[in-house]
């Protein structure tokens, strides 16, 4: 298994490459469990979800706490044929088979229930893809059932599903729907747009 | 058939409405064949990829003339089961039986060959997800064959492909890859993200 992301972090101000520099620094309790290089477009993050997605968090919490408007913005994969198997990627998470889809939506809800409260609300919205499998659309709606109920849905949208709250909880959510639907082994994607500070009403 | 995509502009400077504002006149030639639709975090625009592609590229280049580092970040989608169809989305790209996958990767070639100067350099990567189907990874590696033979390939990278060169070429290439890979009829989606002015070097 491989499992990882494309991370960008794009703060709507002259000084966005201060504000980049200095969110940087809440990856550094992860680095140990991350493969990261960074290039002129995005970075990338190689790991296992339960690391990749709190580092995520605590990323993006940083620059919005700058309080300018800020996007993060991710294409998070796990299970693509093209990718080699990594150790570093090796997930409590995606490790077992694959328990019916109601008890996976109860182990969703479970887990955005533990999330940590970082007082920062977020907008979100993200697509969730499933590769390879004949059922894609069955996991895709159970996805959608469980984000209804997770407390952070704001609504559908075409092609993507709009989240809303705070960031412990949209990041639990996100982070639930990219383990727990689609089959374990599968090829499994989100693409992630996440917001702070928008000035534009909602 | 519905397509369209959920597009993001995102200017990386404190004027960062007055950069997007000026730049959506350059959607106005397009307006009465798209459906478009804004909230806080992405717009909405609905429409075949042959009025999309050259609707996000002349978006983005009025952006990025503005000297200002901006991204561009877009889900691109056509055929999902979850939307209805929309007589508006109707397609000349995507109408026919699916030819060899040699043909199309020579039909893709003479697109971009086509494509206008739009004499603004920009980087772009994207990921390229064919869903519901077996061989999902034989349309992404002809895909992919294609790209490399475009004249705006900059390499291979986990998750996505990355691109350079001229807008008008990159977004040719983009539209090609969406259209001409996987089924004509099938649930096809690009994650994509386009930047230009960056400082960090290349």
């Amino acid at each position: 298994m491989f499992s990882g992301a494309q991370i960008s972090l794009y703060p709507m101000t002259d000084d966005f490459v201060g504000v980049i520099m200095s969110a940087l620094g809440a990856l550094d309790p992860y680095r140990d469990r991350l493969r990261i290089e960074t290039d002129d477009i995005s970075t990338l993050v190689v790991g296992p979800p339960e690391v990749l997605f709190p580092a995520m968090r605590d990323l993006f919490v940083a620059a919005a706490r700058t309080g300018k408007h800020c996007v993060l913005s991710a294409a998070i994969s796990r299970g693509c044929p093209g990718e080699p198997d990594d150790e570093i990627c090796r997930s409590v998470q995606l490790s077992g088979p694959r328990a019916p889809l109601d008890e996976r939506k109860a182990a969703a809800l479970a887990a955005v229930a533990d999330a940590p409260d970082m007082a920062v609300p977020i907008a979100a919205q993200f697509s969730l893809y499933v590769m390879g499998t004949g059922d894609h659309m069955d996991e895709i709606y159970g996805c959608i059932d469980f984000i209804k109920r997770s407390g952070v849905f704001d609504r559908s949208k075409n092609f993507c599903t709009k989240l809303g709250g705070d960031a412990g909880k949209v990041f639990a959510s996100l982070e639930a729907a990219f383990c727990r639907f689609g089959p374990p082994a599968g090829h499994v994607t989100i693409d992630l747009t996440v917001s702070a500070n928008s000035p534009t009403p909602r």
